[in-house]
């Protein structure tokens, strides 16, 4: 019996060239600020049709340009593909985009410092203002539970779906012996996010060590509320220094 | 009822270029000392109106150039902003500046050695000669006592005044889940004293993580007062590398 | 009495430039990913002849060029010094593929990370599915149980035929108060697994130090067994990165 | 009462331009390899005259070169100063040359891996062959034992006795609250051991964490010796690497 593939789905139409080049830059800059190395993506969701995302096609993000951006259906079946390869955990990102309306961005990363919170059951808590949108908590998605041993990855629409369930209305979730995703309601605040859960994360090792089980006086949900609207706006400053610099050093 | 907006104040008269092009460059070391990311700003006292500081417009660290200072009166009202945005946390130096007239520069900063000391009931210590500054003790100055749940910022002239009476006549003030400042008598020492508060503080994790409680042999005050003494002459070597780095890379 | 040289072995014939290539850029990779420093090498079974191999001559990683690679028998005698030196430790390269005809490259190095699992009684296990490899176990060789007091090194035949008795078929090996050697059926697996050894060790570190003792969530053997089949695939992302860098940097 | 200096002495002749030169780039390997900051100083025994030695002025190690070199006597007055300031605490190396015949080569640092074996009662041991020089034991000089409250320098020569007869015939001393000196029989074995006991360090602090107090299988000093002996010749590949990329990047 032969399976027929997935009907090529449309195109959500023609995006501004900067939003694609901003996309491209994004991955750049996640390497730059050791939130990934050789693996790990960042998506957007299509501006004008949000039934639809690009990601880069399966390649290091350090190498990604807007030649290699795939646009997707939210069940990640590539509308453009034209040959290039898909990454096998583009769920993660069509999966939260089909679950959370309020998202238009996604990160996947594994980096060092973010692991530990979801292989022990110590809680990832915002320990300075710029990581306020940890403060409503980070759960964890071990996939194991729904669906015992497995290769790790969120290789299908079930997968992702599950992740969505565990994620809830988190910014932020840690998925068991793996890595995180982050998200935001713009491409500048998901790289931000995914950027200062890594720095929280290092901070958190060194609070940890120095408390030796003493209190620690981590933002309270309340304080992270204030402190995230700000983050929103000044916290911009971030983005800005991050995608001079990559013009700076790639001329685009 | 509209709110008429502050009077401009007079400005403190002309700086010298060199003067300024320190300030400037001072920003671009903090950031080469992985002091400052694409947050944090350094002052500097009007050298002949002690009433007037500069500082830069609201913007990444790494970009600062002579051309984004802005001067300021010692509550904060930009002499010369001419449409340039200002840091929302301009507070903490002006205030300093009200508070402490030995006081001729400062640094804030939320390195991620040193916002664990703001965290958890352990003292900042020196734990080696080019930290003596710190010998004296390092205060931690918590918001939420005086201000309940806030977005963390110094971002009036209130909270600023709130901050000096904690800070006293320290050199460096912790505060709780947010950052340090670090102040000196001239530019020079304000930024000797904000990287080596951050490399302390990496020596400081290292030092209580070997000790597991044990005694740890710091600098005594008089130790810390002697030693300071020195740092402030033959501690200029560091600048003056610094700022050799920072010509070499940027022509100025 | 005189002591003959040992006959020199003839060469196993011409290897593609390219592999060589690789090779070469191995070194380098290396070093860029932290694994090795002045010390630490990489080789490569003979693709036609199994019975042969190739490593450098005795210099740092971070300086070789395929003309400094050297083709060895398995008893690691050189088929073509032409008077350049050996590394003293080649014997575990040789003996590696004399005990395991699975392997087609070995790397072995000292990376600050990865000494401390030699050094202590505490597993390394798998923290993240890059780092599946590992999830089978990771023995630790012992020289001073066979050997006594040593200079540490693997600097004879003996010696190695010992470190593989260890080793038996896991992927990688601890060596006390040394390092390890790393392996896989491809040069780019074996790069890709002494690169993740580094990562994992270091995520192990904060996530036993974050743990306290509670129970680490790590990867099953059967999770590892699974995980490990796509490192194999999609893991050489990785490589291509690698391996673009070498070529952007050194033009070859 | 007016003191006259004490007299200039004669040197001790010319010295090859090459080793002036090694010594030089030592200083900015040290830099590289992160064994100093902007302080921090390397020495070398004059070759042809033993109560001579060489040692740059005054100035950061990054900035040194050929003609920043002063030549001292061993109780640390300059032969050629001509105006160029000396560092305050040549008294170190003077000293170190004066009671240690074997020695040829000084580097004094302030590594902040290392400060933390100064401050608590857990000896300094060998955690892998690279650093089998530490096998033998490294004391710690407490300045505050005879001398009390001091800045902390070991600025004249009274200091550098005490420190000398601290650190015996052993490779390092430890400086509480301070710093280290590592010294060897060549200015490249100096600079190697200075650059591993940081690396060490950094192993130990691993190390020590992750074992929580079971028992650590560091080099035996039997085990020292032997690795050691090796270090000396085949440990020379780091000093190749490192005295090349010297060349490469400053072309001398």
């Amino acid at each position: 019996m032969s399976v027929s593939p997935p009907p090529v789905p449309a195109s959500g139409g023609p995006v501004p060239t900067d939003a694609l080049a901003d996309l491209a830059a994004a991955s750049r800059i996640l390497v730059a600020q050791g939130v990934v190395d050789g693996f790990g993506h960042v998506s957007m969701r299509h501006p004008a049709a949000p039934d639809r995302y690009f990601m880069a096609r399966s390649i290091a993000p350090a190498l990604v340009t807007v030649d290699d951006l795939i646009e997707y259906d939210l069940d990640s079946n590539p509308v453009n593909a034209n040959g290039r390869g898909s990454f096998l955990e583009r769920f993660i990102h069509g999966q939260i985009y089909h679950a959370r309306p309020d998202v238009n961005a996604v990160v996947h990363s594994h980096s060092p410092s973010v692991i530990p919170f979801g292989l022990v059951d110590v809680p990832m808590q915002a320990a300075f203002h710029n990581a306020a949108f940890l403060a409503a908590g980070v759960p964890v998605f071990n996939i194991a539970e729904k669906f015992g041993a497995t290769d790790m990855l969120v290789g299908n629409n079930e997968k992702g779906v599950a992740l969505c369930e565990v994620m809830g209305d988190h910014d932020v979730v840690l998925m068991r012996a793996h890595g995180s995703a982050a998200c935001g309601p713009t491409l500048q605040a998901a790289v931000f996010r995914a950027v200062y859960t890594e720095v929280n994360a290092r901070v958190l090792h060194y609070t940890v060590a120095l408390g030796k089980g003493a209190p620690m006086a981590f933002l309270s949900p309340e304080e992270g509320r204030l402190a995230d609207a700000v983050n929103q706006t000044a916290g911009m400053r971030a983005w800005n220094l991050w995608r001079t610099q990559v013009r700076a050093e790639f001329g685009w």
